[in-house]
């Protein structure tokens, strides 16, 4: 081959690769990404190493106000809403356009990770960055939203959606501090909370980037997942009575052993809920047997139970066989198993279909692999959805493990996700009205 | 019939009939066993109608000096052991000869019953008040041994065949009182406890009347049990290890969950020690699962095993088949399991033959029904079978409930038990040396 006909396939290669020609296109800074993220996490940091920064902490006020600064000085105009959550607006061209908004959470959950909410809030504020170096202009305001509390209930965007619940702000925390007082402590206003609700129309659209928090992606080595929706969830307890007697003098056979039917019915479970089709998850994560000694039969155990999928009807189908079952067991054992349904439910949050094609366009543009998969963990997105149209980005997480100081993502896999975000937020800002 | 065929008729029944011949023998007082019964159970009696008495407690202290009355009104020398027993001696004609003894304990579980221990007790009293009444001389002393602190740990029992632990003194009890304490308050002398210990031969039998505790005599209706052994019982700490995860973002083939690999093991312990014949029991009494929130895979567990027999080879072989469940177990889960073998072991004790058999003759003679059969727990008579030939009758308990305030076995049960102990203890006193 000559160099002339070498330069012309060097030429045609460079058109027609993807990758190389979305080079061209701009593009978040990964290191900048990075040390932010190293940077946030000394906001609470212990002598070991490991952050602790539970919402309404002193951490937790120092990071909100060092976000507020990275945004000023990026000429965002920042403040905090009645509801603690940091609000920042890059003003779009066009005056009647409504927002588009994203963003994530700073707060952590107590032996938490760098990367939960982290990720989506640092690459919320690469993007703006991005777009002011590069001057690239929006019609649609660009709103940062970083929510308050979202470890300890969603506080900050139930507030926003309307749903904040004003006997939840007597709740406490861990920092010893109620949800009312940590609200006045970020800066809130708790007797205008109500003010910052916006209804459906208010917001454009909402993005969250955010950690997968399970081992898909990585088990499948894909770059992204597209989030189909929030697995909605129900808690139930489940009380089995039978009866507490010596376990020296009592035969096997006259026995009503109620932590023996409990883990009857806690295989039951398991098998039940990987009998059907589909991603949903049923998990028994509590027990307590009494009297708990063990020379004595338990005569009474109460397990947790939690069900959790995209679709309400798939929840009440595992449950409808779970209850079968627990009658099949009582029948054989003389065991009485009753259920009784918790408050802590939250329906399924399904992601919108133009946002999500749009994340897909730019994960192609990007020539990324990717899935579209559900979010087995809540999110703020799950309450944004009730009044925007909603999408959400995921990232691998290493080993699948979250909550923990364990917790790990690359800052490729990190510079994946918020090139994906800026994109997307671009093709929103061309597509919607 | 003429009136006179009728007379012979009858006289032939008379003579024919063990009951009624039995009449003529000396019987105990239903009445007033009974009543001591009733009276014991005043000391520590509460508003509630139900009585605690822990050993150590005022009431212990009380109700032993109330048994020391009784028993000085009978003219039985009488006293307070270095360990707390309660020790009373009726001579004996022949003085070469060693004490058959007899007794139990009045010391209750916290939230016990009155015939635990106390029918033990009040029966070895009216015996030897029906010996007197009826100015019966024995050849042997007969000796009565209310033994301190058996719940806590067959404390007087062991202290008197020499095993009792010095450093289990330093143990409390819910009284607040260690065992070195309680056993000054009741009266003894720790720096001389050892002075207590009884070799091999010092005693030429003993016999402890008890309620069964289980439900096996009520089931079979029968009158007494012949206790053939007092089963020997092992104790494990077992651990569970898996991987605790968000329970909304770990599909269910990618957990490793403690807490189902427990419930398969807890099934495989009921499964294990049904599947062979024979009296063996093994219990899951005690389940802790970490971190135990509904939102998380449980990633850590422990539980109690307890494997009971009159047998130690059928112990072995219960938990050599529970541990290659536990290596299946792992296998199939990933959860790793393993046994941490505790202290809390008790050696069976095999009731002497001669005295099974003395107890048989006396239960036929009394025209009662019986049957042979294993003690699922732990009594004095099982420490005292290190030093001397001894037996156990048992009499049933209603519903087979014990340590609980519902304990109840009746008047004429109680009755019999007491009058194959009087009969037992007389044809022992002809028989042995």
């Amino acid at each position: 081959m000559n160099m002339r006909n070498f330069k012309i396939i060097i030429a045609l290669f460079l058109i027609s690769n993807p990758l190389l020609f979305v080079n061209a296109q701009i593009s978040v800074n990964q290191d900048r990404l990075e040390k932010r993220i190293i940077e946030l996490a000394q906001f609470g940091i212990q002598e070991n190493g490991e952050t602790e920064r539970v919402a309404f902490s002193d951490a937790d006020i120092a990071a909100q106000q060092w976000v507020i600064e990275k945004l000023k000085v990026m000429d965002i105009e920042t403040h905090i809403d009645f509801a603690g959550n940091v609000i920042g607006i890059r003003k779009g061209t066009d005056s009647n356009m409504k927002p588009i908004s994203f963003g994530s959470h700073i707060d952590r959950v107590p032996n938490g990770g760098n990367y939960d909410g982290c990720l989506g809030s640092m690459a919320a504020i690469e993007v703006l960055q991005v777009l002011n170096e590069k001057k690239i202009k929006t019609k649609h305001p660009l709103e940062i939203i970083i929510f308050s509390n979202e470890e300890g209930g969603v506080m900050g965007s139930r507030a926003i959606v309307g749903h904040l619940n004003k006997s939840a702000l007597g709740i406490k925390n861990n920092t010893g501090f109620t949800m009312g007082e940590g609200v006045m402590r970020l800066g809130g206003d708790t007797t205008r909370i109500e003010q910052v609700a916006r209804k459906k129309g208010d917001v454009a659209a909402f993005l969250e980037l955010h950690i997968e928090q399970g081992g898909t992606l990585e088990k499948e080595n894909l770059a992204i997942g597209i989030v189909k929706g929030i697995v909605g969830l129900k808690w139930w307890d489940v009380e089995f009575n039978g009866f507490a007697n010596h376990a020296g003098t009592t035969p096997m056979n006259a026995r009503k052993d109620a932590l023996l039917a409990a883990s009857k019915f806690i295989i039951a479970v398991n098998e039940i809920a990987t009998s059907f089709d589909g991603a949903q998850v049923a998990t028994v994560g509590r027990i307590s047997a009494e009297p708990g000694a063990p020379n004595v039969i338990p005569g009474h155990v109460i397990t947790s139970l939690e069900i959790r999928d995209l679709s309400s009807v798939v929840i009440e189908k595992i449950y409808t066989a779970i209850e079968k079952r627990a009658v099949e067991i009582n029948e054989e054992s003389g065991v009485e198993i009753t259920f009784k349904k918790l408050d802590t439910t939250a329906d399924p949050a399904i992601m919108d279909s133009l946002i999500q094609s749009e994340i897909e366009k730019s994960i192609k543009s990007l020539n990324l692999s990717y899935m579209f998969m559900p979010s087995g963990a809540g999110h703020d997105a799950q309450d944004m959805a009730l009044i925007a149209p909603t999408g959400m980005i995921f990232v691998p997480s290493k080993d699948g493990i979250s909550h923990s100081p364990k917790e790990f993502t690359s800052a490729s896999d990190m510079a994946n996700g918020a090139n994906v975000l800026l994109q997307t937020i671009l093709s929103l800002d061309k597509r919607l009205k």
